[in-house]
């Protein structure tokens, strides 16, 4: 990759200049613990939005809304641009965060925001400092410096915001908000404001999300627990059971064994895995840090990078079953549990998968075992941008002017995770792009999360150069 | 199995006359709580010990004792022969219950016995009502009805008596007890009334118990949680590590796969399987009845009675790890846990199971997961009776006089359970004998424990039977 020594913009200049308005935003935000799972954090999460609320106003949002939800509230925000054909970018975002447990693991308090200097420079501790509302805070700074670069008093392009409440309860009311609120959200394009970056020199844009489907299994065995020495070695037992049906859910190529499965899996490119192969990638070094883990292992014909990024997996997330206190109880329990998540790459449909689970669980049941498949509807859809989209160029050419870089240069990352982008896909019919700026070492969802200044610094400007080059895609 | 009409002897017409007596010890000694797994219950505990030794007392043993432990206490008795050479009984039994969870679930309050007539006559429903505190109460009446119908003034043989207080708690100090306590408990045969026959119409010897060994596997994968999406499908997940682990646990003929583990199981005879196969067992309503499951599994090769009653098992008794809330939590957990115990036989050693499971979780370990065995030192050596001993003999014929049978239609059981009694093997150097009053059906451990009363009846006169039997058996 090709850089060019730090130069100067309008846009980075007007960021470097107001830098402690970004971060007096950010500590004020971050001190309110916006923790949408614990319903006793509720009046908090709704402070989260009125502070949001009450920052876009001062910033010159004409229209700033807050939208209840049988949850916790939305923020709305929309700043029309003057120009008649300009086009309509929606951010979408969230202000709610992670719980903290467990909170002996933090070095510092949590919602008590430190700067720490670390090797990349100056990092910001707390929880939400990147995800998400370090990355919904650049745009606050990125539209005051795209309107003073620009010199204009409206934006470029019709800036539209909707920072939802529950990402981190799985956004259950935010497609209803979305079919809801369809007319005010149209837009040409939708920006999501929720991932990152391959590294602070790596200038990158995700293109892709992962779904989500699950599935809670119960096997029962003896109508009630019965004595081991009574019973033990002639009745079925659940817990065998549930362990032979787990130990199938992959074959020995690290394959899933649901039966079609990867039928409408789109699959790799050499095109797409030469991009993610350009994504620099040190197994060692992520195996020793943010995995925390002693081998790479996986499906067989994939690297790690495409394994977590483009290709669809089964996790088992909890089990259990009969006696899990001290010492030992001589039992065949009655019940085995497991919860189960697959995560879903294009063009996968979660509404498949309870079928799939169900014809699987059938398929490998003992005799004596019965078996119910709990599978909520719903689900999460894969989502991804197109490559070669203008709207994409555009995107490249913002990132690339905030790192320095060149368009060429810009890194293409498939992200593991889910979230209701899919929804926003399905709902407006407009096309995804991701412009992030948090890091893999960020530590999101764990203790010590942090976000490093220097990437929102380039995040808001990236914000403020992406709205300048909508605008000239347009009339270009 | 040929059977004559009832007819009448000195012991039975002496236990018939007294029934109430043998009702009203019972009804009292039921109502104390005596749950010693719940430290709560303590004081009921002691209370209990302190009831069977007034009644002790009361009945005309000279010497009656309570012996305290670190845990709970024991009660001894002995009443001498008056004959020099006479032998020497100890007879062993528990005066603690299991816990009554779930309360809901029983008909009666569980310390209020209640009689309810059932298909077999009436039935006394109480916790211990045969487990064990039955059992130990009709050697009280068993006792009287002996001096009567002998008109001696001390019994024939000598008798002791070892009732615990920690039975149902793994008996943890019963060992040292008796290494303490080795000289009073010379004895020259063990009577263990802590079992059962097989059916009201069936009169039958227990002849073996299962030993007991168990063992705790901790599998670790990565350091922390890790984020299913960012993560999941590229790094090892322990919750799969156990389920291929436990999966593995038997082969495909039912054998466990513990290296070595058969290596000293004595091959059942075909006398033994003869002698088996002569206890009817109707296998649907057993699987029906008592094990309330859907079929029958197990060990190729060896019957359902030979499965539950004469070959080693393993079972699975608790599994967990992960999340087990509502809803998912998508995450790969750092750990996986499974409770197993492992019933043995003759000539297995509790002592060998420690190092076989660790060699076996070795062995099929995959790559990144560590394993952590804990496997307590102790464990249940298995124990059997010689069947053609003198004393079984002796057995045999007080069996069948109190059954009104003949000692050649005895049957000869197998019990699946483990208990303390290889203790008394170990360090007595006595023989064992079983007599136990209890049935498949008395739900022992489960709600609405019950005993049914002429099987109590019964295991009082032939108490009184054996010990006029063991006398002969010296003088012939």
């Amino acid at each position: 990759m090709s850089s060019s020594p730090e130069s100067s913009n309008a846009e980075r200049d007007f960021v470097r200049a107001h830098l402690d308005d970004l971060h007096a935003d950010l500590d004020a935000w971050l001190r309110i613990p916006s923790i949408s799972a614990d319903p006793a954090h509720a009046p908090h999460v709704a402070a989260s939005a009125a502070w949001l609320a009450d920052a876009l106003r001062r910033d010159g949002f004409p229209t700033v809304e807050i939208w209840p939800t049988p949850g916790a509230p939305a923020v709305f925000a929309e700043w029309p641009s003057a120009d008649a054909d300009a086009p309509v970018a929606l951010v979408y975002g969230h202000h709610d965060v992670q719980p903290v447990d467990p909170p002996e693991l933090w070095d510092h308090p949590p919602f008590e925001p430190t700067v720490v200097e670390g090797p990349d420079g100056p990092e910001l501790h707390a929880r939400g400092a990147i995800d998400d509302k370090g990355n919904v805070a650049f745009h606050l700074l990125g539209m005051r410096a795209h309107l003073a670069a620009t010199g204009r008093d409206t934006p470029a392009v019709t800036v539209k915001l909707l920072i939802e409440g529950e990402e981190e309860s799985g956004s259950p009311h935010f497609a209803g908000l979305l079919r809801e609120k369809r007319d005010r959200l149209d837009c040409d394009v939708v920006v999501v404001s929720d991932t990152g970056m391959a590294a602070p020199d790596l200038p990158s844009a995700v293109t892709s999300m992962r779904g989500l489907a699950d599935a809670e299994i119960t096997l029962r065995g003896p109508a009630v627990d019965l004595h081991s020495g009574s019973f033990g070695g002639a009745v079925p037992n659940p817990l065998h059971a549930m362990a032979q049906l787990l130990a199938r859910l992959h074959d020995d190529q690290g394959r899933v064994t649901l039966p079609g499965f990867y039928d409408k899996v789109r699959p790799l490119s050499d095109r797409e895995r030469g991009l993610m192969a350009r994504v620099p990638f040190d197994e060692r070094e992520w195996l020793a840090g943010p995995a925390a883990s002693r081998a790479a292992t996986g499906e067989a014909g994939f690297t790690t990078q495409e394994r977590i990024g483009a290709r669809p997996t089964a996790e088992v997330n909890g089990m259990w079953g009969g006696y899990q206190g001290p010492g030992h109880k001589t039992i065949i329990p009655a019940e085995a549990h497991a919860k189960l998540t697959f995560r879903l790459v294009a063009d996968q449909r979660p509404e498949d998968v309870a079928d799939q689970v169900r014809a699987w669980v059938e398929a490998n049941l003992p005799e004596g075992v019965r078996a119910d498949v709990h599978a909520p509807p719903g689900g999460v859809a894969p989502c991804a941008s197109d490559l070669d989209s203008p709207w994409m160029e555009a995107l490249l050419r913002a990132i690339a002017q905030a790192w320095n870089s060149s368009p060429d240069d810009v890194l293409f990352m498939k992200e593991g995770g889910s979230g209701p982008e899919a929804d926003l896909v399905d709902q407006l019919g407009a096309p995804l792009l991701f412009l992030g700026a948090g890091l893999p070492t960020d530590r999101i969802h764990s203790p010590n999360e942090r976000v490093l200044l220097s990437m929102l610094h380039r995040g808001a400007e990236a914000a403020a150069h992406l709205w300048r080059e909508l605008a000239a895609m347009q009339r270009g």
